[in-house]
């Protein structure tokens, strides 16, 4: 597992191609505990993760929380909203009072761009950036880029085009970073209103969906977060469905074998129409058995993964992936 | 463990006599590990169990979780309202999301009725209805069976009164399939705006308490909604307590060794008299301490339960009770 | 581990003396574990303990599941304010009902004082006082003794000032207790309106912080509970750090080898400068680690700790600080 000299991991912005590439391999030898009978390998026995979540999250915590189980890590979830948020604690001094419970990681989902940068400069904990605010969301990126790679055998070349709420998106923006630096050609496609200023530094933007998937590889649609927005930004759902929600019509225009992702969740009907999220070309559901496999990697690559005395030769994430259950015949030796 | 042939347990009104002795009998030889000092045996390690509930719970929340734990297997809780629900996304994108992540069941519980038959009908992983709107509650209705059982030798022939606010009850409901599938002879009461239209065919119903108890062999009280229900369904709480509230005085006209029943919470002096709910014939604190052996049951009729290849001859639910704890001399060979 | 006698901790009013240094001294030899690379020892593997907190808390509820997991308990954590309290169940049904499902241990925070003694009068699990009210806090008073002893090397002697909103403070009530039984002089220091009547038989009062802190070997800081005191208390937060507020002028008044000490979480600028709280004196992060040695210790001490039949002869706490983790070769004898 060479390859992977970080600490923590905080965005996409900072990575190498080759670092990206590290972990998108480790996820490849790690899917497939996923899919066995018993789902548990004793690669991070005795590692403690705190996930640490100042917005509400279904999917990424559960994510994390499976990782983290299968690997046999010990987790404890604290939903931040609900505590000492409520009391006036600053980020810092929570993080700080919860690192000095000595655990190995603390995975961060919080409202303020920067939020793990911040974390990262302050504990020794390895720190991994579940989102923060409208920034970055690396490891969604990185699990797009694994749905893409699996079914394209590559990602250099690739034409591929983010479509939805940029201003507001932080998979936009690690998306449009990995996609860039693993050589693929990215086009952002937005309302006025939804396109954050000087993003087009990093990738052409068009207000025309049809234009933007034009040939496209991949199409990534963005969740329209509805909650923040009725009216500011755009008329009413309906007409976002009409000039930038993704119809079965649209997905002609791209490839033939263009793949839809969609980062979840879905608004049915606003910026993806239902027959295209449960059609042929929906790698959607991909994406999120994917997620689990990267943040499997995310926590071998950051904690080191010793299983236990014997195993100490052996890369983590390779001995995770070959290495039998603990209630298989050979769990004795380990 | 012959006799469960279902993938889901998603009410009872579609099982056979014959799979609910298979739960009851599994819970009857499970029940002991409860009482063990070390209360952990290794059947489910490496099952995953989506815990995802829609609506609060505390009771039926920790004994689903106490029996993942108690068989080792990892579990994830998900409250739901706290969630991606708030985003508006769907159930069953939720369910297929979850699902994507490999767990081998989803536990659920949600306001709609038929909630959980819908994600089986669209999941691969097992599906457990903890309850949905006020239609079934299968675990809550097994383990009533489980505790009657004990107590009385049998279940046919039993005459059972159910008492309270049936309109909103699935415990109501999913007891009055499972006791007359198992041959007993349901009575029911409830104040004439509190009885669910067309539940007459199912059984007798009457407006008086006195002559639902009379010579009753078990007393099932339901729970008074009252969060729902101010002064729409009756006059008052104290009214209520008058004309359908379970009194040391009722409980007299019952047989001399009749069991009280109560799914909990309980509103002490609504439906249920303190003297009574604590009183030599509640058996209310048995229905707790049977509802986790009864979820260790289902968890390990649907999962399979493979503790380990040197274990594969055997049963599960037989294997898990059985089977020594981990810490044992012997668990070197697991 | 001889020298202590109880079922439960309730409470530091009804500690002798040498029943907490039972405590503190399990917790100094239980500290290293959490400096480990695998954080993981088996004594409690197979019991079961119940996190059962009616207020919101990040730091507590976190330490205690961090100590049950290294210690390898299973733990399941309840929020009741979002489950049956909201449907009138009262704490007692709420905790029977939970103690029916066996577990070996309820920890227990409430609004109301006196709650967990409640539960201990009617529960055969052991319980544990995670706060109650303003009654008391015992494991937060143990901690903060172990990080004052393992600093200076005795209580006994020591001039502690304890500063601050001692009204609603449970901290400081059993800080009081603690540290008068273990012979060290307290002084209590708050505005006349947050001084609950009565304490001052227990440790003498003054309204002046310079004369609290003159040649004190240790001031402990009490958090000003903002969200129930505005104006009716003290005039402002910046008044209140004029008058009360712990500055680094104020510090120069104390020993010059002091101690700094805050229960957290902290309100930087109202009771605590931030100079100080991140300053050379402040021990506030050992606190945290401390807390959850101190948590483990007291897992160890009521549970019994028996990790396997072939420990049986080892005092429970020693053993887990002897033990080599689960992973390590001699697992297999376990």
């Amino acid at each position: 597992m060479s390859g992977y000299p970080h600490r923590h991991l905080l965005g996409i912005e900072s990575l190498q191609p080759s670092e990206i590439v590290a972990v998108l391999d480790a996820a490849d030898g790690l899917r497939e505990i996923l899919d066995r009978p018993l789902k548990k390998v004793p690669a991070l026995r005795g590692k403690t993760v705190v996930n640490l979540f100042y917005e509400p999250s279904t999917r990424t915590r559960a994510s994390f929380e499976v990782a983290e189980k299968v690997l046999s890590a010990d987790s404890v979830s604290i939903a931040a909203s609900a505590s000492s948020a409520q009391k006036g604690e600053t980020l810092l001094d929570t993080a700080k009072n919860l690192e000095a419970m000595n655990p190995d990681m603390i995975v961060l989902r919080h409202s303020a761009a920067g939020a793990a940068h911040f974390l990262a400069r302050h504990c020794r904990a390895a720190i991994v950036n579940a989102g923060d605010g409208a920034h970055e969301h690396p490891t969604q990126a990185l699990l797009d880029a694994l749905t893409l790679r699996q079914r394209k055998r590559r990602l250099e070349g690739l034409r591929v085009a983010i479509v939805g709420d940029i201003l507001h998106s932080r998979v936009a923006r690690s998306n449009v970073w990995l996609l860039s630096k693993m050589g693929a050609k990215v086009v952002l496609c937005a309302p006025p209103t939804l396109v954050p200023p000087g993003i087009d530094t990093l990738a052409p933007v068009t207000h025309r969906i049809d234009e933007a998937i034009e040939g496209a590889d991949a199409i990534m649609m963005l969740r329209i977060q509805r909650e923040r927005m009725t009216g500011a930004y755009f008329p009413s759902d309906r007409e976002y469905h009409v000039r930038f929600g993704l119809t079965e019509a649209r997905v002609k225009r791209a490839k033939k074998d263009v793949l839809i992702l969609h980062p979840g969740p879905m608004n049915r009907g606003v910026e993806i129409a239902s027959e295209v999220a449960d059609g042929p070309y929906s790698v959607i559901l991909d994406q999120v058995t994917n997620g689990v496999a990267v943040r499997m990697a995310v926590l071998l690559l950051l904690l080191g993964g010793s299983g236990g005395p014997g195993d100490a030769e052996q890369p983590a994430a390779q001995r995770a992936s070959a290495g039998s259950t603990p209630a298989s015949p050979a769990g004795g030796r380990r």
